[in-house]
């Protein structure tokens, strides 16, 4: 049988994701705060719903594709809420990146029903390609049941109980903010010194130092080009939740604080909305040098 | 005309270069301060020379292959040093890691003579398999003379004036030792939540997350194999000489910093000789919490 699905957030990432489920054969209900992208979404098959109760009703899997983890909740638990409506046996899964306390919290509410969180890493390219790693946390049990689901929208990898999907999404956030700053160190230093930091990213994209963040991030620091991608915000964001889940775990996590302490700065200097390769920006702001010529710098 | 070799230092690193320079059609003479190293490559057609000056003396191109910056500094000009017989158009070339700032002071002092300073990436392995990133600084002329040597050990890239070369292996090194931080911190952030660090690895590998470090380091990490490798007291002297490098050109670099701190604790704390993936063990001691289980812990 195949499982009836209300997808709730068809936003950048939510529309393409559910064109492929469409695609893949199963039937979606659509709701988005936005109408106009749900019915968008109706000559590839989709139903579009007035609100997320009405999605769910009919629903054997709900999936949620929001902004932040407030959205989830009011989307979930708020008026007109999935949960209102929401059948006994359905399985919810939390796709957007949210805190793992709230994956928690929102799996308990949901008494007894199934839940996964789930974040993705992969951007709107992976999720138009059906090329998303899926990070999810769960029983094996939720997990297979969501398998085809999962295959349809790219690679999922079952990373521990509720909430551990969150946690993976975190951790995956964390390397590539710390990494940012490190490729920023290493191309400014290489740079102030008189190499060519073009080169250099060339000569040390075949050894150790090799990374996708070296690769695409390190090639928008040479070329001065901050268009987002992940724009700094977000990334503040992300840090915050990183520093203060580790808070709750008891941990100090003293380079995710310090990726915290600059993207923070770079937002402060008004890179709010660059992409987070711009912490080169704040780098190069607070040393008073550039990489290279180039009109792009934050205010002194 | 095939250039005459001196090759001075055949180490772990040094011995399967000069074999496939040999290998490759050089005429090679061996120099090493173990006189057993240098006579092991006689078989595969090397010259055996008692002193740096003795290799030197028939040599279009000198190459040196030593620990570190002192060591290079006493085979080049010390006592019975290469440029007491070195022809005035020979073309020198420092394959060791050392400080940039070196590099300029020895290639002033050879007075017109060739210099290029391309210390590689890739270790024993890289260096067996001619598969070494090799970052050069000097000249285009003298990079020119050097290519066909260059090509029988791995694959070289100009990225700059003498230095540059010293200046991209530091960039790939402060890459690798904060991005093994990056690596440790996440890891440790998503067991310390409950979820299985293996299986949040092997999600993550497919992401942005995606590096060298991951695959290796923190696989090391999962294992709690800190076999070296590469060994931490090795990384403390590498981040001193970022830092200090950084400073020279008047930069602060936070994320290097930081590396260097905590670098110096794991040496402080026992790890010396232990891989530098090991910076785990140092995070695990500041936060009183494991990775997993395994042995392997430092001091309280």
């Amino acid at each position: 049988m195949t499982e009836r699905i209300a997808f709730l957030g068809i936003g950048l990432m939510g529309a393409p994701m559910a064109r492929n489920l469409l695609q893949a054969g199963f039937p979606l209900a659509a709701w988005n705060r936005d109408s106009v992208k749900a019915a968008a979404l109706k000559s590839a098959g989709a139903v579009s719903a007035a609100t997320p109760a009405d999605a769910s009703r009919d629903a054997d899997i709900v999936i949620t594709m929001l902004a932040n983890g407030p959205a989830v909740e009011a989307v979930m638990f708020g008026d007109q809420g999935a949960v209102t409506t929401l059948r006994p046996d359905a399985l919810v899964i939390d796709m957007s990146s949210s805190p793992p306390a709230m994956a928690r919290d929102h799996a308990k509410r949901l008494a007894g029903r199934g839940y996964l969180d789930a974040p993705v890493s992969g951007g709107t390219i992976g999720a138009a390609e059906a090329r998303l790693a899926i990070m999810a946390g769960g029983d094996p049990a939720s997990f297979a049941r969501a398998k085809r689901l999962f295959a349809a929208l790219g690679h999922a990898t079952l990373v521990g109980p509720i909430g551990s999907g969150q946690l993976a999404k975190l951790a995956n956030q964390a390397i590539v903010a710390i990494t940012i700053g490190a490729v920023a160190e290493a191309l400014l230093l290489a740079a102030a010194g008189g190499a060519d930091p073009a080169a250099v990213r060339e000569a040390i994209m075949g050894g150790f130092a090799e990374s996708r963040v070296l690769k695409v991030h390190g090639k928008r620091m040479i070329l001065r080009d901050f268009t987002p991608g992940g724009p700094a915000d977000h990334q503040v964001k992300d840090c915050e939740t990183i520093v203060a889940t580790a808070k709750a775990s008891g941990l100090t996590l003293p380079f995710a604080e310090q990726a915290l302490a600059m993207f923070r700065g770079l937002v402060a200097h008004g890179g709010a909305r660059l992409d987070h390769s711009a912490l080169l920006l704040e780098l190069e702001r607070m040393n008073g040098k550039k990489l290279g010529p180039g009109p792009e710098t934050l205010p002194a």
